[in-house]
């Protein structure tokens, strides 16, 4: 944890000892620390000298306090940190051996004056500040929705996700999971899916080194969770951050089916589980939660519960990480408040940028397709796409307005499939992807938006200054120079006599040619326009191509 | 109004005769009433001689009151019936020459006592009595959402919408209505969508003779309805019912522009115009409420605007009539609580299967694609499609378990064109819609369900009784007979062994040709069932044919 800038506070100043584990020293402290903070917030007389941190950086602080009895449960802490009128909760959890830690991520420069709450006295009415200064170069903070179907960092940088899965990376061997990183180092992602609990389905009966909780398969106590297990991931979650990916936590799955039970437990040690885990990652800024994966899967559970769940994760996390809910077959209401963005599991969905664009209308959200079936060769459907397929569908859903994410499957004797487990690339896609990302990269900051979605779905952009048109699966050897006049609301239509400069780009090849000249519009008819001179684009007769238009101005 | 039951109820029989108009006459009464309810029900003196109706018909109270002022505005009039431990509130209005009308659909046989409410003495605490007795050949009741996905009315048939559009038709000349009800009573349509408000608009540029409200084109009263006006759209409603037709009655639309300011009137004149129609017409049980066409195309009107008049439509209409809120661009939020189904624009959804079924995904409601283009040769995109074309689309809709809408546009020198003013039908589609209806109709109860929504979009049914597998627009000689494993919660696998029987349908010719023998099932692969000796169907080579599969019970 030595990325964190750390607020380490030592024992025995608190005005009582903790003596020893019974129900007395349980007893209700918000009242009085509500009236306090009613009153004049902070007693000067308990600040500590001021600690640095950085703007979306982790700043934590590091409590001694009880061992005895059962921490995890039995203990309540909470840190509230106030800057003017701001004022956020933060929950604390136990890190074992004794180690309270409450981890604070600055959304806001300048003094943050903390204060803790607990219902144990040697952890409770601590107090301390810490300066936050300037984000470091490569930080950008938490990403988050804007221009309703996009994504942007904190600080305005636009994020296009080009995610992969590796769901079970973290119950792998340490080499492994090195290894997945050195390949995640040198691949297109910024996202990556994966499950906190381990996973066991075909390819994936191995059994993980730790568990989240104590115990081991059959014996487990959900009430005692494994720090060491925690401490991991978090290694990950730093390591993920260094190379600029963001870690997508999908916090429950069907696959177990009783195998360690983390699929079937009460409703009391789901959320416990959901309140820890909150408390431990929520501070990390690239953490964006996924309530489940495949949750219509998990016949132990109703809409009600992943309801109750979703809104509860709301409510503790202090930063609003970006939140989702995945699929199986039964699509989860997208449009509940909690849902940042709708992360679909649809493969068919984006075989047409038509088709792409119709859960955008439906949810009036982001849509990330995260999984749209593997590039492969497994005997199972989902598991045996192309890479042109892949390749393919990524463009679709690109010109329609929304994301996809990619998964590989290929067969491997040692049962290494990157999709699960990690270990190296084998396919052809992501070199395609690093491509994809690199035009996504370079479009306007307001993403590219469907220009005309119901008659000519292969139009993205930002009307009237770029268009990023996909010719998909057809090999024509010309196009004829035209834009449609976007419906309102969507940009605006080119004027009379504007010019614009077109690039071919083979998206199988990754090659980007200008096209000589430029074209200069005029309308054709009620729904296009046109060249002046009635100019055609000369095409190479090959599968895969975009057409990249953009407005010139210098002239 | 002569196909209703009626209660008149002669003058003189309240404690006080009405004077005239004034502030005094406004008074509360319903603490009183409620008071009185929550007592002894009504006083037995008060009844009248039981009346008889029919149920799911309509049951009108006549009562003669004040023609001073403004009634329209000024006089409350509420009708309470009581049956057993129910109660429904049903709202009154003004019909003109001091005439005051309660119109009630019985929703249950047996005996419904009344009671008036009202601000005027002479329409208040009126009471009598009505035997409900069982419904007339051919009527069953209102139609309600039935398998999620699909509509019944309210005895429990089936109901499978093959609407159509005639947007304006109250607003042409009395020979074209007729002649308008004439083309329906031979055409397959069961649903039909038309406007309140006359319409301005290419094509539409014709003055009605009647008008909503009191007034001419610059001066109209938004405060005064015509009551000749919905008097002759009730009229139509008694025409409708008797053809088998449910009327999609659009509350507001945005071909107006200001030329009438029906599409601008205030939030209070909105809001009372929506009384006023729900007063009337939620009575006739082929109503469904269509709160606008294009919403979003009316500029004048927020997202606000629309929850506020849909709920106000939910809580006003005793009945729970089918609403729904149909698009330009963008969609309303669908899976707001008063919307019964997603009425859709949208043809490119239905150029396929496999996005048609999207958006059943997305609100988990019956999904009615309500525009989908039209059959025609208008100068615009969305109405020139093929006659062919637009049954293709049917067939798409189908097997992805929705509906869809027919309009048509061919031009014709008089401007009548039957897409908005009827006429008669001059287009293609017509008998293949017939012939689609008919297929329907001999389905299931349940309706057709997805199969296999996201992999074999083709297959609808309700397995493992009933498959319909669509081959849309390609031609093959042959078709390998095999049907799918549907998902979880989607019926049920066939079992090895289960013959089935097959028939050609050829959508565009309807025929109907049997396949000889049958077919026994055995599994394919994990994802198929397929002949135990490998058969095949031979098929003409031509688009358009589907194939109707059906297990057979007698073996």
């Amino acid at each position: 944890m030595n990325q964190a800038n750390e607020g380490v506070v030592g024992p025995g100043r608190g005005r009582r000892v903790y003596k020893k584990h019974s129900k007395e020293r349980v007893r209700c402290v918000h009242c009085v620390v509500l009236v306090l903070f009613a009153g004049c917030a902070f007693g000067s007389g308990l600040a500590t000298a001021a600690d640095r941190a950085e703007l979306w950086g982790v700043y934590e602080i590091r409590l001694p306090g009880p061992q005895a009895g059962n921490p995890f449960t039995e203990v309540q802490l909470w840190g509230d940190f106030v800057q003017g009128y701001e004022r956020l909760e933060i929950p604390g959890f136990y890190d074992g051996e004794g180690r309270y830690l409450i981890r604070f991520m600055p959304p806001r420069p300048g003094v943050w004056r903390w204060r803790t709450r607990s219902n144990v006295e040697s952890l409770h009415e601590r107090t301390g500040e810490v300066e936050v200064g300037p984000p470091a170069p490569g930080n950008h903070g938490p990403v988050r929705v804007a221009y309703r179907y996009h994504f942007a960092y904190a600080d305005g940088t636009p994020f296009r996700p080009v995610g992969t899965t590796v769901y079970a990376w973290l119950h792998q061997s340490e080499a492994l999971q090195l290894q997945t990183l050195e390949t995640l180092s040198r691949s297109p992602f910024n996202k990556i899916r994966f499950c906190v609990f381990p996973k066991r389905y075909a390819w994936n009966t191995n059994e993980p080194d730790l568990y989240p909780f104590e115990g081991r398969p059959g014996a487990f106590d959900f009430a005692r969770f494994n720090p060491r297990f925690f401490q991991r991931l978090e290694e990950r979650l730093w390591q993920l951050q260094r190379l600029g990916i963001e870690a997508d936590v999908i916090l429950f799955h069907p696959y177990d089916e009783g195998h360690w039970g983390f699929d079937r437990m009460t409703p009391m040690e789901d959320d416990r589980y959901i309140r820890y885990v909150v408390a431990r990652l929520s501070a990390f800024r690239n953490v964006w939660w996924s309530l489940a994966n495949e949750f219509d899967f998990m016949t132990m559970k109703r809409d009600e519960d992943w309801e109750r769940m979703g809104q509860l994760v709301s409510r503790l996390d202090p930063y609003g990480h970006l939140t989702s809910i995945h699929n199986g077959k039964r699509l989860f209401p997208q449009t509940r408040s909690w849902i940042s963005h709708a992360s679909i599991q649809n493969g068919s969905a984006v075989e047409t940028a038509s088709a792409a664009v119709l859960y955008r209308d439906a949810f009036e959200k982001p849509v990330v397709y995260d999984e749209i079936k593997y590039e492969g060769n497994l005997p199972r459907r989902w598991g045996n796409l192309t890479a042109e397929e892949l390749v393919f569908r990524f463009w679709n859903a690109t010109v329609a307005g929304t994301y996809a994410t990619h998964g590989e499957t290929y067969l491997s004797p040692d049962e290494v499939i990157w999709w699960s487990k990690g270990g190296i690339l084998r396919g052809e896609s992501p070199p395609r992807l690093a491509f994809l990302r690199q035009v996504l990269e370079t479009a306007p900051a307001g993403g590219i938006e469907p220009v005309d979605k119901w008659q000519n779905p292969e139009y993205g952009g930002q009307p009237p200054e770029y268009y990023l048109v996909y010719l998909g699966k057809s090999a024509p050897r010309t196009w004829a120079f035209r834009l449609p006049r976007p419906p309102q609301g969507i940009g605006a239509p080119p004027r009379e006599g504007w010019s614009y400069a077109v690039e071919i780009l083979d998206t199988w090849n990754m090659t980007v040619t200008p096209v000589p000249g430029t074209f200069t519009v005029t309308a054709h008819g009620a729904y296009f326009f046109g060249d002046r001179e009635g100019r055609t684009v000369e095409l190479p007769g090959r599968p895969y191509l975009a057409l990249r238009i953009r407005r010139i101005w210098n002239e």
